[in-house]
């Protein structure tokens, strides 16, 4: 059975485009507490997985040894927009840790933050690797590479020993024994799972009481550097950022490639996983929007009700439709998880 | 009952994202020769209408009048990406009939080809409405109110001459007589309809001869000049132009906005609408070029080959995984519908 409409985009009078997908809510326990679509067929949490392809930074020892603070970890959690602000700070970082841009896996491609782009075009200056949205996960990855004195050439394999702490950590959180993996966009192995299972991985960062004292003070630490850092998380303007600040510290959120996005709200000990078939990010912008407004997280902040219904506008600047929630999600009784 | 899945896009081995839609095919005697999913649905086909949004400037003995050429009547037909070629075109014939850019109701947009966006930030150069990937269809529409000796202010307004003359010719193609209309992102009216009656209209513009003659003459003046421009109707690089250089001349083609997608076939008088339920370009793309190749009329070219079957790549330039058309599409049996 398809998966239901969650969001729509009108133009007049009509309904001009939808965007299906499915969404998983799981609690600390492992229980699924809420589910629309199909929860359970393998899928990629693309950047969505960034969090835990963070932990083994943390469990290993490896921030520590470094000197790594939360603006660091929280870029190993980030799809950011190469902005000076991250890539002075991930350059530090590969610095700090004996390496260069050209130990990191990941190719170039043009930054995402439109005014520090043009003024790369006007000074002639191509992008590195370092401006790539996934340098502070791969320089994570080498920071732990260097800190068990392996190989850091190779890292972004598959068999390599982090990407295969990574794999470990994913299996220990989410109880699934067999991960799919394809390349994602940035060189490194990403994990397909059912959204049912990360949602459960999501929710054990949410609330860690129940996992080994290195992996719960690790959970702990990512959670907390995410939320104190919404902009290092993404960057100038961009959702993960607004629906963070909106949240007023409440939740962590963290963007896919192909319509994914995930949550962790620590203080109802939730993780929320949403994908959308189609893989548009307008889509899983607004359907985390609807969950975290029903779960009473989402506040008045204006630029995050837009993202909630945003106004669909004309060249002119004319409203002429809008993006909302389907009554598929907003009928879907999501209130009712609200923290007592 | 939900449209089928028509492109998917994998990823390693699994399926990571899927574009839903549906497919129309008329001939020119107004018979549905192949529908997939629903197409009794009215929807906008944004500017996949502009051929039809172009007849009254040929019809109304406009373009005799100001001399314009196939050049002009491609760009009038166009979603430009704002290249030389197009803005030199356009910016004479507003000169040609009396107007300047500030007679353009189309707002101003970043230019589609990087190349020409690029020297642009570099020359702090702003985009003017003749940078408006519609301003040929614009300029189009005020060269009609021009000829009618009429009020060119207000031309983009639903109850203005020039907008009424559209909606008659769409109504007379389509045979639909009630034509919902939101405003298109030029700021310009767009008529909604279902996929099987605008595939009946763009039928009759591929064999006009059941057409008035001046509506048959405008018709077959319209194909030949997007047929003999593809660059002109789209750009450097963009997928109408590099399908229908694929066609060798077989078929015109126009993209329109939120995954929709217009073909005329003039040997088969033939009228293809699609449209992607999710709005996706990408999805649209690919799904014309099976419908194409189906139809044996695609060709060996290479790049159209992998609009039909595109590689995903990473930021290293592996590839990762592929875009293709799915079996609903690929089993449909529009092979049945080849010119004898």
């Amino acid at each position: 059975m398809p998966n239901p409409i969650l969001v729509e985009i009108t133009r007049g009078d009509l309904v001009e485009s939808v965007h299906r997908g499915a969404i998983a809510i799981a609690d600390a326990g492992g229980k699924l507490v809420f589910a629309l679509g199909d929860v359970e067929r393998p899928i990629y949490p693309r950047s969505s997985l960034k969090p835990v392809q963070a932990l083994p930074l943390v469990e290993s020892g490896a921030a520590d040894a470094f000197g790594l603070g939360d603006e660091e970890l929280a870029l190993a959690c980030a799809s950011h927009s190469g902005e000076p602000m991250h890539t002075t700070r991930v350059a530090a970082w590969l610095e700090r840790i004996g390496c260069t841009q050209h130990d990191l896996a990941c190719g170039a491609h043009p930054v995402r933050y439109e005014p520090v782009w043009e003024e790369m075009i006007r000074a002639g200056r191509a992008p590195t690797p370092i401006h790539n949205n996934c340098s502070g996960k791969h320089t994570g990855f080498l920071s732990v590479a260097r800190h068990w004195d392996i190989a850091t050439k190779g890292y972004e394999h598959h068999d390599h020993p982090v990407q295969q702490a990574v794999a470990k950590a994913l299996r220990e959180l989410s109880g699934e024994s067999e991960l799919p993996w394809g390349v994602d966009g940035c060189t490194a192995p990403n994990f397909a799972l059912p959204l049912a299972a990360f949602a459960r991985a999501l929710a054990k960062l949410a609330d860690p009481r129940s996992l080994p004292a290195p992996r719960a003070s690790a959970a702990r630490r990512l959670v907390r550097a995410m939320i104190a850092h919404p902009e290092l998380v993404s960057g100038t303007g961009r959702a993960c950022a607004i629906l963070m600040r909106a949240c007023g510290g409440r939740a962590a959120l963290k963007t896919g490639a192909e319509g994914y996005f995930a949550c962790i709200v620590p203080e109802a000990g939730l993780g929320i996983a949403l994908k959308i078939d189609d893989g548009a990010a307008r889509g899983a912008e607004t359907a985390i929007a609807a969950i975290l407004d029903k779960l009473g997280l989402l506040g008045r902040d204006k630029a995050a009700r837009e993202i909630l219904c945003a106004p669909v506008l004309n060249t002119r600047g004319r409203v002429v439709g809008e993006r909302r929630a389907a009554p598929a999600l907003t009928d879907a009784g999501i209130e009712t998880l609200r923290a007592q």
